[in-house]
């Protein structure tokens, strides 16, 4: 007997195979497609398991009734199993075996013509799908990718739970910060003129967690940012939330190590460990982003010294100036054009640099506007540390480190978007490690943290928080997978002392930290465990596993990218009784 | 090697047994007690998992550090695990039979001297608990709270997911609606004037999830609901939600009853299925609750015939103008003093009744102030009726059914908790079903639903929509613990036509159905599944297997009863930047 028995039905339109032949059997289900052949009618019957097909015969008294069938009616049908004539088999279905030759069948209920042909929802304007996404998240394709992300989730929680973690629930209502991303607010009736925020991460939370002494915990976790959206933000976002006492970075890793091999295992896929990790400092110099997608090479070279006596004034002055020259091979990029060349520079520009310089290898030498300042010398060792090839391209970029990263980084991207290198790899995994803890905010012109103000120096560096705080790097890391930054964490500071006076680099007096962060430094008071952890964004992952770019696609009822609920209209407006309840009032 | 074992410790403070002499082991935990003895120091050393005896001898280089440890200091040790001597061993404690001779002992974290005791926090104030939670949370009472919740919550999973139900995630951004209890709201600050709202439950996402054709669903769903707060309810709390496709009501009681065996087996307690099922009209004839607590006897009886022609005025005025007369019985209330009888007809007059006769039966006959309004024939039938034995007591009181039963129910409840009778059973489960599907509401006078607009009147109920509306029962059931409402559902509308048929009758035009419940009468129209589910509040769940009264004590982070969390402060104010981008200005 299927899991799936009911009263309604006895099993699912995905499970009937030759063994069952002889069986009456009860299916409920939607009318997905209707075909009249000679006077027999064949109803695919369709649930979330599968699709079976239903015989009707002329003779059937229900013979009438399915010839009004039309789309998304709801069946139930009961019937005897019986097997397809050979060449009616239909080895590409999972129940092409069978059919169900219908005795009874009952419409429970009726549709109106549809907005759009289900079969082709993927090509239907986005918005149609979201106005009625219980008609595009009935399509295999979507209802698949719901699946995934709810069953890899059960995957994430066994493997959590083996290792004894404890899921513990956060507040939903909690306290605003004003530091980091808008909050979304919530007013509270009971207290007037205050408000909740909804949490942009149970980041405080999970420490005090950690000085509560609950050792493992993790969460599926909800989290809210009130930002401008794209295709890859939604104003609520779901994140597998993790932090644990009494570990370093490494202990840190092995538990998502494990966790994404148990994850793609369950896609049949091998993932191998440990992950390659980066110094971000490194892996700003050789991929020019800290979320480089290592599936390809590409690997950005400085070629600083081979140009340190160059005549090129463009060259020299960077250099004089405490720049740098780095190069990137484009493998069959000598195909560009003169004009995909001037996009490729626009890019670059774009990206900060002040220009491009570019080199085509054909048949045998080198080719380049500049080519005129460049010696043999230089141009030899140039295509000796590339390994430059027949039919190549070489871009190069003369600027500040930062600048040039930057712009040599972007221009990596388009490379691969361009020429479609052969992928080294399937699933790129990296750990970037040791960002700066610090670095100058771009208004205020203060100190601000990189990514986390509860981030711990690395010890071996706090002697230069006093003397040289920009170059203090933090036990902070990232985990990056196919070029999209996937997670964040850190080793937390667990002393008062410590969190008191990186808050002090950053402007903040003690009654500041009291007023703004006053939990987790009380907490502190009392005996704080050392402790670390990280945040993985789960909708990014199931959207790279489920192959889209789109994280509306893994989310049931995503909102638009104005925040809209296209399906139940929200946000809408109050009635007045509401807003006088909060004591607001609108302002225009 | 322990599960927990990071680089930072070997085992946890709760594992080490006699097999593990002879081996050098690292723990990390807090300095729970310090003993001196002899100018030896015992220390002893928790985690989450337990306690460990840490031995300091005086030789040791460590030992003058070890007279200075205080109250929650963190340590790390480092020692050999040694037999303790055989008349120090104990049995009490799982790792009573070893201690840890420390070499070396590290200092991880200090800690200020501690508000309260922590071996006391169950005698503290409440307030300075949640003010200081991360310190009440380090006692093994409430820690073992939380990990049997995130414990139980994986068997919940564990549970459904072998019957094919998926977790998915709703959204917590979405549209108020102004029926039932208040929302919380939350600006939309790219939409101003407008409004998100927080959950009340994930009811209608629910209903669309199986009107797009995702079979069964499940979620640990946080809700919302801006309510006065009581010691059983918070702003936010946690549901098990569930629904489910192509069923009817015992398909829906079947999977609930499994899971709560599952649940129960976990803590090695065997619940036997299926539970108890009583009409809605039934459980208030017989308990005067709809939630009544049947680990208890106690049934209330209708004696109406026996009084038929009684002479007491209060009764026979009752009984004329359509009243009722009923009874219950209280095993020993005969002990109950005047003073006692008096309270007892207060709380049934608090609870609507006009008064409350009461008898207590000793040395073989009643006595009662109304005694003389009864004849000898009436007594001994209501003797025989509630079999009353020499010792007991019984109340009766004469009203309209409504109130009668209210006020016996009330009575009822204080019977138990002062006569504290014997259980009959240690779970009682009921289910209580066929609510009334609507009822005439207080203030408008118009019908409104009883629990939930969507539920489904009972088919054989359906031709007194139009004659006896008030007379219709439903398909909406609660399932009863112990005499907790731990959850309500049932089976739902699903075609468009009768859920406006319900709606006009509460006064909604088509207009106003659509503004407000667009959303899932739209899907309605698209070939919607018949469906049922239930929502199971967790905490309460919870509560009851950790045998406390307050939810407080099985939620990691909860608000007091004016909805502050005491140890961040939510809810504050926000700064005028805030406001401003949200629109919004305070009104006194």
């Amino acid at each position: 007997m299927s899991i799936t028995t009911t009263t309604f039905r006895t099993h699912n339109c995905g499970e009937l195979t030759a063994n069952n032949i002889g069986q009456t059997v009860t299916l409920c289900g939607w009318m997905d497609v209707k075909r009249n052949h000679g006077g027999v009618i064949f109803v695919n019957l369709r649930d979330l398991y599968g699709v079976t097909q239903v015989v009707v015969k002329p003779e059937n008294p229900v013979f009438k009734s399915a010839e009004d069938l039309k789309s998304e009616y709801v069946l139930k049908v009961t019937g005897k199993v019986s097997a397809r004539p050979g060449a009616n088999a239909n080895k590409g279905m999972p129940t092409g075996e069978i059919e169900v030759e219908a005795g009874s069948l009952d419409v429970l209920n009726v549709s109106q013509p549809l907005p759009f042909e289900l079969s082709e929802h993927a090509g239907v304007n986005e918005d149609t799908r979201l106005t009625y996404r219980f008609l595009d998240l009935r399509m295999p394709r979507m209802a698949k990718n719901l699946v995934l992300r709810s069953r890899l989730s059960q995957v994430v929680r066994n493997y959590l739970y083996a290792l004894d973690f404890n899921e513990i629930e956060t507040p939903m209502l909690t306290r605003s910060t004003p530091e980091g991303a808008r909050d979304f607010v919530v007013p509270s009736r009971n207290n007037p003129g205050r408000f909740y925020a909804l949490p942009q991460s149970p980041q405080q939370f999970k420490q005090v967690l950690m000085m509560s002494g609950m050792d493992r915990y993790f969460q599926l976790a909800r989290n809210f940012r009130d930002e401008e959206l794209r295709s890859d933000r939604q104003p609520e976002h779901t994140q597998i939330d993790l932090e644990m006492s009494f570990v370093d970075e490494q202990d840190i890793a092995h538990v998502v190590e494990g966790m994404m091999q148990a994850v793609f295992a369950h896609i049949s896929e091998e993932i191998s460990g440990p992950f390659p990790e980066m110094e971000f400092s490194d892996v700003m110099l050789k991929y020019g982003s800290d979320k480089p997608d290592l599936r390809y090479g590409l690997e950005i070279k400085d070629c600083s010294d081979i140009f340190k006596t160059s005549a090129f004034k463009v060259f020299s002055e960077t250099l004089a100036g405490g720049g740098v020259i780095r190069a990137i091979k484009g493998e069959k990029g000598a195909s560009f054009s003169r004009g995909d060349m001037d996009k490729l520079t626009d890019l670059a520009k774009k990206h900060g640099a002040k220009g491009l310089v570019w080199l085509r290898f054909k048949d045998g030498k080198f080719e380049s506007p500049t080519l005129k300042f460049m010696t043999e010398v230089e141009l030899a060792a140039l295509k000796a540390m590339l390994s430059v090839g027949e039919g190549d391209a070489v871009f190069m970029a003369a600027d500040k480190p930062a600048a040039a990263a930057s712009c040599l980084g972007a221009l990596r991207n388009e490379l691969i978007s361009r020429l479609k290198p052969a992928q080294i790899k399937k699933w790129a995994f990296l750990w970037v490690r040791h960002f700066p803890l610090l670095e100058k905010d771009a208004e205020s012109g203060n100190w601000t943290f990189t990514h986390n103000p509860f981030t711990a120096p690395m010890p071996e560096e706090l002697h230069k928080l006093d003397t040289d705080p920009g170059n203090v790097r933090s036990c902070q890391y990232d985990l990056v997978l196919n070029g999209v930054e996937l997670g964040s964490g850190s080793v937390r500071n667990h002393t008062r002392a410590l969190q008191e006076k990186i808050f002090a680099l950053m402007g903040y007096d003690k009654e500041q930290v009291q007023r703004r962060f006053g939990m987790i430094v009380n907490a502190m008071d009392y005996g704080a465990p050392p402790h670390g952890g990280i945040g993985i964004g789960y909708d990014r992952l199931i959207g790279i596993i489920c192959g889209t770019d789109s994280i509306r696609d893994v989310i049931a009822f995503p909102k638009t990218t104005s925040g809209a609920c296209l399906m139940s209209e929200a946000p809408s407006t109050l009635d007045e009784r509401q807003l006088k309840e909060l004591h607001l009032k609108i302002e225009a």
